[in-house]
């Protein structure tokens, strides 16, 4: 019984409970939400040690940390090592998306360690299986993708990104209307070349039902991909990316239909003056499910510091209605990230998500500032650096730039305004 | 003759010809803008080596890196250190903000190997002049510190900021409504400490024509000063805010009046949805002058990241109108900087006034983007490089996560999707 079956017939969870508590929001708002499909708790049973996670309307805006080996670094030890950097950086979830090495070690580390939903697109697992068999990508059977898929959601991963809406008539659209950099999502693009060398119609799509059995078995949620996202700004909000959106928006319906939780992703690479029009078309075209966008990044001239740039683009998204923000590393466009770069990206956008929580006007959201203005005010160091949202790093700066131990900072020393103005006010206020 | 003289007269000056063609804008634009107010271009004739620049209406957005030294560190060669880390990184424009040591020194350093404009705030110097007095800040003689900015305008300053707005009316207000973190800006404290120690008018607003009289002689560009410019999220937009504004927008008149250039400084810490009312609000009051903004902060919790939340407000305060975006750098509210963190901050700035630039449609804003584009869609890794917005660091992360040379990268590494598609539809097109 899926969590949208349970809110559909009245029923209260343990996990729209534990929601419910978590965000400050009555238990009921929940149920309704989810019944709704506005909001979705990835959650499978299987999946050890879980913590409900609600992602959608009126939630706070949650952050996914993307992780995986790939063929240059097959070692899962690391990955594990990056899941830790995620949790500590505080992710509210994280992706396995591992192209190399042991895949299903990798993932039952990652699940057995990882108290936040894990998400995986299985088509990657399927991509390295099927080259393991001496095959080219595009020559993969479609019942090893769903025996994949099948797998994974009985292994307890919580959410799946499926690329169901790259289907045959826009692959032939977009060649006959090309755009600057064609397909950058890497499961868009196998997709993509299947349905050009099989000259078929994308099984995801086809065989659509028998993905939302899956789904609806485990209680995997779906993240309808976005195959079509823009990978620079002058594709973004282009036809065959709004074509795939509203194929997505069918699928929303099939889904919820089905009793399955469902997610849409989106992009990408958008100018500033973009994105609000994508959130907007994206709710309004699915039907109000919750938005999972990557970055997005305002430009594409950023590497070394797309975090920076996705954080500028995820905070515009979430105050226009974006549910759930994929970070985006310093290592972006240029090769794997570290575990310091995983915690630079869930930082960046958890400055993102927080900025925009304030003003969605969240319950709690503005409260953390107010108390950090507070501390500022009274010149309280140990309370300022237990209210940063990476207090190590603040301490380690306060540490390394503050050689004398002093009430100020060394950026003002005695001239610092805080003190000066409370000595000033203060006497003036006494008469003095 | 100042550059808004000349303008005024109908002459096109060497360095409106400059800006006009490092902008691409025709020089009578320039001129015009000028004339009116809506530029400026902050060129002292002796500050040697300096290449003009513009800000205002229809300028690409300028970036500014503050540094200087403090009491607990007073050596200016760290400074120069930092000045050329802010170059290297592209500022447009530096302030020296010392408060310790030998402060003519490091700003005669500065000077002598700086080509971008360069600010100060007198008012930390007859500080600290003050101070080696032995008497207290709120103690120091108006003509101490008109002295000072009539030495640092001589020594080849472009531009300083002033505090004039903090009149005696206002920090009475503030006395009687308070706000949660009362006054942030060093000058603002300083010049509030003086007019309550005093019990007199602020000097720079009452003797404000002694003041324009310096700057129209060596032709230093004015910043009024915000020095009520909110520290936390809670004091955004308020009412003592606002009216120190008002008073910005007289003086900007004024300053026309006698042929000085003039730009306003704005906030500082404002929630996301208040920074566009913020621009509307000061290009309305001011009259169209220059708005140069430190931020603004998104959050006040992002300590140690501050320049991720700097720049969030950044894109869309740029986008809004502002001109001129001050840095923040990762060590703000925590301690002086080092040059790695004048580097992040400067440019952390720089993507969101170029994000913005994209959408404010300035030539050539988007075409490096749609060569980065290209260049990733040819997998041109050395194009991509010398595109990318800090080359050296691009460079550094490919080499250190790409063990294995390869036209690829680790992250996706053979399920590369460009360089899947692109095989897949050059087959499909060949009719294979």
């Amino acid at each position: 019984m899926t969590q949208v079956l349970n809110a559909r017939r009245g029923k209260i969870t343990d996990q729209m409970w534990s929601v419910s508590r978590q965000e400050g929001i009555p238990a009921e708002t929940i149920r309704e939400g989810i019944a709704q499909g506005l909001i979705v708790i990835p959650f499978n049973k299987a999946h050890p040690g879980l913590k409900p996670c609600g992602i959608g309307l009126g939630m706070s805006t949650k952050v996914n940390a993307n992780l995986g080996t790939s063929s240059v670094f097959p070692e899962w030890t690391h990955e594990v090592e990056k899941m830790e950097a995620a949790l500590s950086a505080g992710a509210d979830a994280v992706m396995d998306l591992s192209t190399g090495g042991e895949i299903p070690s990798c993932r039952q580390h990652l699940l057995e360690n990882c108290p936040v939903p894990i998400g995986t697109v299985p088509i990657y697992e399927a991509a390295v299986r099927t080259r393991s068999q001496g095959q080219l990508v595009v020559e993969m059977e479609p019942d090893e993708l769903f025996r994949v898929i099948e797998e994974q959601a009985a292994a307890g991963v919580d959410f799946i990104t499926v690329h169901c809406g790259v289907t045959r008539s826009i692959v032939e659209k977009l060649r006959h209307q090309p755009r600057l950099m064609g397909i950058v999502s890497r499961g868009g693009a196998m997709m993509a070349g299947w349905i050009l060398h099989r000259q078929q119609e994308n099984p995801l799509y086809a065989q659509y039902d028998r993905l939302l059995e899956i789904c609806k078995l485990y209680d995997v949620t779906l993240s309808l991909g976005d195959g079509m996202r823009p990978g620079c700004l002058a594709d973004a909000t282009d036809r065959v990316q709004l074509e795939e959106l509203m194929i997505l928006g069918d699928l929303v319906r099939l889904a919820r239909e089905a009793g399955v939780q469902v997610m849409v992703e989106g992009p990408g690479h958008v100018p500033f003056d973009q994105i609000e029009a994508n959130v907007k078309l994206q709710k309004r075209l699915c039907h109000g499910a919750p938005f999972y966008v990557l970055g997005p990044l305002v430009t594409d001239i950023a590497a070394g510091y797309d975090h920076i740039a996705s954080a500028i683009g995820g905070t515009l998204a979430a105050i226009a209605g974006a549910d759930f923000l994929c970070y985006v590393t310093p290592s972006e466009h240029l090769g794997l990230p570290t575990a310091a770069d995983v915690r630079d990206g869930v930082i960046a956008s958890r400055i993102a998500a927080h900025a925009a929580d304030i003003v969605k006007g969240l319950p709690g959201a503005l409260a953390r500032d107010l108390a950090m203005a507070e501390a500022r005010r009274d010149l309280d160091w140990d309370k300022q650096m237990t209210l940063a949202l990476d207090p190590a790093r603040a301490r380690q700066i306060r540490q390394e730039r503050n050689p004398m131990l002093q009430d100020v900072c060394s950026m003002c020393g005695e001239f610092c305004a805080i003190d000066l103005v409370s000595r000033c006010f203060s006497k003036a206020g006494s008469g003095e």
